[in-house]
C-alpha cells in the first residue's frame, strides 16, 4: 500500500551530511571505512591534550576542532561542551551545517551482514531517515516501508503515513554496549545475534540512546542532541548520549517525529575499561532511577513548537524535579540553555525552517 | 546479570498446555506438527455444519466441540461464541483448564530457521512465556533474557526484573498477515525475511494481534481472550482476533504483564480470497479508526484488581463510547459480559487464584 511508492532509493546525501568523530587517537579505522566514508565532509572532534597530532588518512575531506577552536568559538559558553569525553562530539553537530548527521566511535569498524557482505551502515541510516516512522501504533512485521513488508491487517490505514524520522539509532555486533556492571559480571559476552530489523519505538516509550553508531536529521532535532556535561570536573560519565536520548524522545514524541532503532550493525572492536567505566557511572546507576521516571512524565506544553522551545522549557524542569537530587542537575540544566545559546549563535534561526512543519503531534 | 539465572531451560509444559484449533475441515495439517503436538492435548473447535465429521490422524490426543456441544454446554450463553468464525476458538480457551494456551489455524505449517532446521514453534512459546517481559523501558537488544543478550547500558536496574509475560504472539512467513486492501494490490507479497528477535511491546502501546500462531497464560490473561462476535449474523469479519488483542493490552498493561511478539515462526500456505474477505473487513476498516484511538485512551480504575473486573470494565466503556458508531458495539457489550458470565461458570473462581499478585501496575 503507502510504501510501494514511499520506499527511498537510497541517494548518498554527499552534500547533505557531516560525519561527526570525536577522537583522542590517530584515526586509523577509517581505513576500512575509506568506500563508505570518503564521499563525505568529516567532522574530527580532537578531545583532551589539544597541543597532539591527530593523523587523519589521506584522502579524506575533514575540518579537526580541538578544545582551543571550541572555546575560541563559544568563548564563556564553552562550559557546555565537555572535556576529556566523547560528550564532545556535541560540538560537531553545532557546527555542522548539514541537513544529516552521522556519529560513529573510533573503535567502530565495518560489520559483515549473514551473507558476509560489508555491512554499509551510513546507506541504511539514510534509508531509515529518509523514510517515515510509525509511533502511533505498533507494526508486528517491524518497518512497513521496508522491501518485502508493509502494514498487517488491523493497522489504521489513517496512520499509515507515518511521521518524519527525525533519529536512527543503530547497533553493535560484538561487543555489546553494555554498563559496567554487566561488563564485569559477563566479560566474554559477545553480540552475535544479526536481528534483520528496523522499528520506531514506540510514542510514549523510553529507549536507551547509544552514541556510537547514530543518525538523526539535524534540523529536524539538532538543538535536543546535547550530550551533556560529562568527564572532566564532572561527578558522572558515560550517560552523555543517555542524556541526549531521554531528552530527544520526550521532544520527538511532542513533535510529531520518530525515532528508529535496528539497523545498521558495525563492528565494535573493543570493551572499554570496566572498573574505569563503573567509576564514570556508579553516579548514573543510581541516578537513573529517578531520571527515568522524570522523562516517563515530562510532558510539554502545546507552545513548544520548536525544538530549542522544548529544550529550554525541558531544563526548567530538569532543574526544579532533578536538582533535588544533586546540584550537579542544576549545573546540567543551565548548561543546557548555555547549549542552546550557542546552537542559536552558529546556527541563526531562519525563522520557517526552526518551525517543524505541524506544529505539536496531536492525539495521545 | 538478571539474565544468567533466568533463562528458563525449556519444560515442555505437557500437562500444562491445551493446543486449541479452530477448523472445518479434515485436520490434515496436524501430520507435520506430529513431532511437537503429539505430546499434547488438543482441544478442536469444529465450526460451521455440525453434521460434518471432522478427520483428525491418529495418535493424537483430543476433544472435538461442534456448535450442538456449545449451545448444549453454555445454553442461552453460548450466544456470545461466533459461528462461521475461527472467533469461535475462544470456547476452547474457556473449556480448558490448562494454564497454558497455544492457538494456530489449520492452514499454518512448520516453517523453517536461517540454516533449514524446522521451527519448533510452541518450544519457543513456552520460552516466551516462561520469561519476564519488559514493558517500562526499551531495550535496543531485544529480549534481555535471552541466551548471548542482555539489558544494555542506561537501562534501570530496578527494572530489570521485568514483569510476567501474559502473551506470546508469534509470526508468519510466506503469507503475511495482510488485509484484504493490501492483499489486493500486493497479491504476490511473500514475507520471507526471518527477523530472529523477540520484543516486548512496550506499556501503552497497542498492536495488532493476530491468532494464528499465537500462545497465552489463561491464568493470567485468559477471561480477556474473548474473540467477540464474528461471522455469521454480524456485520464484521476477521476482526476477532484485533478485538482480543486490543482489550488484553490494555488490561496487561493496567494488571503490570507483559506482552511479546517475534519468534517464533509458522508457514503459512495460504492466501485467504482477499475478495471474501474485503466483504467481512470493510465496517472494521472505517471502525478501527475510533476503536483505536477509544482503546488507546481507555485507562481502567484501580479497584479493577482481577482480569474479570477489567474486562465488565472495558465492556461498559465499549457500550458506552462505541455504541455511538453503531448497534453492533452495543451488542458486543452485551456479549463482553455474557463471555465473563460463561466463562467464571466453567471456571469457578477459586479467589486468590483469580486475583492477580502484584494488582495493577504502578508507575506510568
Amino acid at each position: 500500500m503507502a510504501n510501494s511508492s514511499s520506499i527511498p532509493s537510497t541517494p548518498l546525501l554527499k552534500d547533505e551530511l557531516d560525519i561527526v568523530i570525536p577522537t583522542i587517537r590517530n584515526l586509523d579505522f577509517l581505513e576500512m571505512w575509506r568506500p563508505f566514508f570518503e564521499p563525505y565532509h568529516l567532522i574530527i572532534i580532537q578531545d583532551g591534550d589539544p597541543s597532539k597530532t591527530i593523523k587523519v588518512p589521506e584522502g579524506f575531506d575533514y575540518e579537526l576542532h580541538n578544545r582551543n577552536d571550541i572555546n575560541r568559538l563559544l568563548g564563556p559558553r564553552a562550559s557546555c561542551i565537555s572535556f576529556k569525553d566523547s560528550a564532545c562530539r556535541c560540538f560537531g553537530f553545532m557546527l555542522s551545517k548539514k541537513k544529516y548527521i552521522y556519529t560513529i566511535d573510533d573503535d567502530c569498524f565495518v560489520a559483515k551482514d549473514p551473507s558476509g557482505k560489508d555491512i554499509n551502515a551510513l546507506e541504511q541510516h539514510i534509508k531509515n531517515l529518509l523514510s517515515p516512522s510509525t509511533p502511533l501504533f505498533f507494526n508486528t512485521l517491524y518497518d512497513p516501508y521496508r522491501e518485502g513488508a508493509d502494514f498487517v491487517r488491523g493497522y489504521p490505514f489513517s496512520m499509515r503515513d507515518g511521521v518524519p524520522t527525525a533519529v536512527s539509532h543503530g547497533l553493535w555486533l560484538n561487543i555489546p554496549d553494555y554498563d559496567a556492571p554487566t561488563q564485569l559480571v559477563k566479560p566474554r559476552e559477545r553480540n552475535t545475534r544479526y536481528v534483520d530489523a528496523v522499528m520506531t519505538i514506540p510514542k510514549g516509550t523510553l529507549f536507551p540512546m547509544c552514541g556510537m553508531n547514530l543518525a538523526f536529521d539535524r534540523e529536524l532535532i539538532g538543538p535536543a542532541m546535547y550530550f551533556g556535561l560529562m568527564g572532566d570536573g564532572q561527578p558522572i560519565g558515560r550517560y552523555d548520549d543517555m542524556w541526549a536520548g531521554w531528552c530527544t524522545k520526550v521532544i520527538t514524541d511532542h513533535l510529531g517525529l520518530g525515532v528508529k532503532t535496528g539497523l545498521p550493525y558495525i563492528w565494535h572492536s573493543k570493551a572499554s575499561n570496566p572498573f574505569v567505566n563503573l567509576k564514570k557511572e556508579y553516579k548514573g546507576i543510581f541516578w537513573q532511577e529517578d531520571i527515568i521516571p522524570f522523562f516517563q512524565n515530562a510532558t510539554l506544553p502545546k507552545d513548544c513548537t520548536t525544538v530549542q522551545k522544548c529544550y529550554i522549557e525541558l531544563s526548567k524542569q530538569v532543574k526544579e524535579k532533578l536538582g533535588k537530587i544533586d546540584p550537579y542537575f542544576d549545573k546540567l540544566a543551565d548548561a543546557m540553555v548555555t547549549w542552546i545559546e550557542a546552537w542559536d549563535e552558529l546556527n541563526p534561526p531562519s525563522g520557517v525552517a526552526a518551525e517543524v512543519a505541524n506544529g505539536p503531534a496531536k492525539g495521545k
